[in-house]
């Protein structure tokens, strides 16, 4: 099995951590999120566990991976911080109870009303992405007789091996500001003319799902050129550089991994050595990692309502899911390992395409999967790893409502989402008097 | 410009039908969803007068294309039937009083709930898209002792010049029966077995965004031909003959247009001399348009947060909404024509790329488009053609809530949907007692 969290019962059912995933489907019925808290919490302490080999380290949860309430309550527990991108991330962030300080405010395109909703939430930093929001910010902070801690993103023109519509950190890319352009200059005098402004460093973030360990080290030492160039030119001493995230996660059997572990201690010298090299005050280091944190926890539940095998074509299973649950195989073509929950003893050998419930063909969750030869009616799939960037990306596409997420702790479970109600649809609506 | 309903006042603001954008945003803020509600009803009364082309016909608008309350509400008025593939889309269409009779029941992957709650509710039709689905409604209808109109959704194999991620009529679909499988002599034998099945004739639908006529033609021959076979083979009368939408609209003005009127006349009288010659008595024919009723009437109306223009690349503009109420560029790299609509009389000569919010290199609202040269934070796009697939593909990804939806009737307007609060985010999650 993919991850150590699953294992098969006797009579070949699924579980999660202790808990059978076929009695939460009788119990809260298909499709279901579940994820295991425990596994999000060993992953929150594996990346703790590895910032330790940096002198001054901290981790923020980039929230958008899995931002309800009471992922951020985990957060909150485990003392880490958070990086967030809007007003609905940040509310949710203060609601559960996570100090300001450890909220870093992040996005390629703030709006003034966002930007005064930050400040005025006193949210410990935020990450400037384009000239604009340094006049906004210094306007707002001024009016607020408030001085903002703020990083500026930096673009290190760094190519990762990874789907082009989640590389961050080219040129051609709407975030942040590219090494060796003027922007960069035009944004620093800016900034050191924005008295309300406490600049204290910069961010980068090259993409998501990255495998290559090169990737990172040649980003380190970019940054760190930058860092030394921008002491000699604008003496400006970074106190903070947080170096984003993307850390490639495994979805299937033939994915790569990355050991963070490794990584940090790599990390770390190369940071050190040329601090002391180029006589440069160490920075504090912020990571931020958001799908490795969650994606491995959580696993999706669907119903099957019909197996059509069409000759000379393909084999469709019918799910009571789709698109609207897990857009990431219509936006990306993302591959996921699907098993039958219910029959894990069989031989997952015969090939079959995994088909959502949206009136549109690009609606699948996997194409050319295997599974066990005897699919029918009302059998379970787990979709694994689906703990990030499924719930945050649901939507009621065809008017379906999202499902409950339910959070697994050994042999006990809570719901920490409920599923939406035909009323929720409705909510906004308005009913008019002539049509 | 590319709509009629679309003016320009003296001082180069954009006006929709007789309203000024710019009134709204600054009422409303944005993004915002706006939508000519004479349009809609101009285009549901083209199709009501094209159709009388044909002896019996029935226009049922595919509502996953805008499937808000007040949208069923103007198809109740104006008199047509609707298709729904979801129990939400159904609620909502039953909210709205649009006569059962007139609802017809679609999608490839139906539950037992699904088909509980449709038999329920007395549903005009369902449309047969799996051998399980037959089974499933006998078993219902006959424990309600009602017998259930249905139609047998058929796939032609026809393959029209559209995207992949659209194309339904093709053999390697999720969708139907293919023509020339056994699976349609099998579908046909358990429904002829299924004594609580009224069945009244086939569906088709060969996919969205469609120009060709002969696409159409060659889709009403092949059923032709197949209601025949089916006649000789197993007895069958079609009564009712759906051969559902797809017909393009333009996007930009590069985009091919598809006269109605043409086509559907061209239909009928193949569908007369078909019938005539094989002596067949002609069935009634449904039309199942959805984005060709909506999509021109609509608008999105943004506000730029700022303008990157990246030496040697590209130039970002980035505004304040983005994948979230609208993920057609993120899926299918869908083309708009986008305008500014507080620099209407500046030429659109200079090349921007638009930028969504999201933290999300693949958030993007178009590629290369022109526009004026000195745009800046606070201006106004709009893009046009949003009225089908924006609002009903909308979510909450990095938290934002989901815009409003104004409708404007000649210089009058009014809310058809609330723009999403923060509570509305949080209304389903869970606050844990422990984390």
């Amino acid at each position: 099995m993919l991850y150590e969290n699953l294992h098969i019962t006797n009579n070949g059912e699924l579980m999660i951590a202790d808990t059978s995933t076929l009695d939460l489907t009788k119990q809260y019925g298909t499709p279901l999120y579940v994820m295991d808290k425990q596994q999000i919490i060993k992953n929150i302490k594996m990346y703790k566990e590895a910032i330790t080999t940096f002198d001054n380290a901290q981790i923020l949860y980039a929230s958008k991976a899995c931002d309800f309430l009471a992922m951020f309550q985990l957060c909150k527990q485990e003392n880490i911080g958070v990086d967030v991108v809007s007003i609905g991330e940040l509310y949710t962030a203060i609601k559960a109870n996570i100090p300001v300080e450890h909220i870093y405010y992040h996005g390629n395109s703030k709006t003034y009303q966002e930007l005064e909703y930050a400040i005025q939430n006193k949210v410990g930093c935020i990450v400037i992405d384009a000239i604009e929001e340094i006049h906004m910010i210094q306007e707002i902070a001024s009016q607020y007789n408030y001085i903002q801690k703020a990083l500026l993103r930096i673009t290190p023109n760094i190519d990762p091996h990874t789907f082009d519509e989640v590389k961050t950190g080219v040129l051609d890319c709407k975030f942040g500001f590219a090494i060796g352009t003027e922007l960069i200059d035009t944004a620093i005098q800016e900034i050191q003319k924005s008295s309300n402004i406490d600049f204290v460093g910069f961010h980068c973030h090259i993409g998501s799902q990255i495998f290559e360990y090169d990737a990172y080290q040649k980003t380190m030492d970019i940054m760190l050129q930058f860092v030394k160039q921008m002491q000699e030119t604008y003496q400006i001493h970074t106190k903070e550089l947080n170096i984003g995230g993307g850390f490639g996660i495994p979805y299937t059997n033939e994915d790569s991994t990355i050991c963070i572990t490794t990584l940090f201690n790599q990390l770390a010298s190369q940071l050190q050595q040329f601090c002391q090299t180029h006589s440069i005050e160490i920075p504090k280091i912020l990571i931020e990692p958001g799908r490795s944190i969650v994606a491995n926890s959580g696993i999706t539940l669907y119903t099957i309502n019909g197996v059509k095998q069409i000759p000379n074509a393909r084999n469709y299973v019918n799910i009571d899911g789709g698109m609207t649950d897990n857009p990431r195989y219509a936006l990306y073509k993302s591959k996921y390992t699907i098993v039958c929950a219910n029959k894990m003893h069989q031989p997952h050998d015969s090939m079959y395409t995994i088909a959502g419930h949206c009136c549109e063909s690009g609606d699948l969750i996997a194409k050319d999967v295997y599974l066990p030869q005897n699919l029918q009616r009302n059998d379970t799939l787990a979709v694994l790893t689906t703990g990030a960037y499924n719930y945050s990306m649901s939507n009621n596409y065809n008017r379906f409502t999202k499902p409950a997420v339910i959070w697994v702790d050994g042999n006990k479970h809570q719901i920490v989402v409920h599923k939406e109600t035909l009323d929720d649809l409705l909510r906004n609506d308005v009913t008019i008097k002539e049509a």
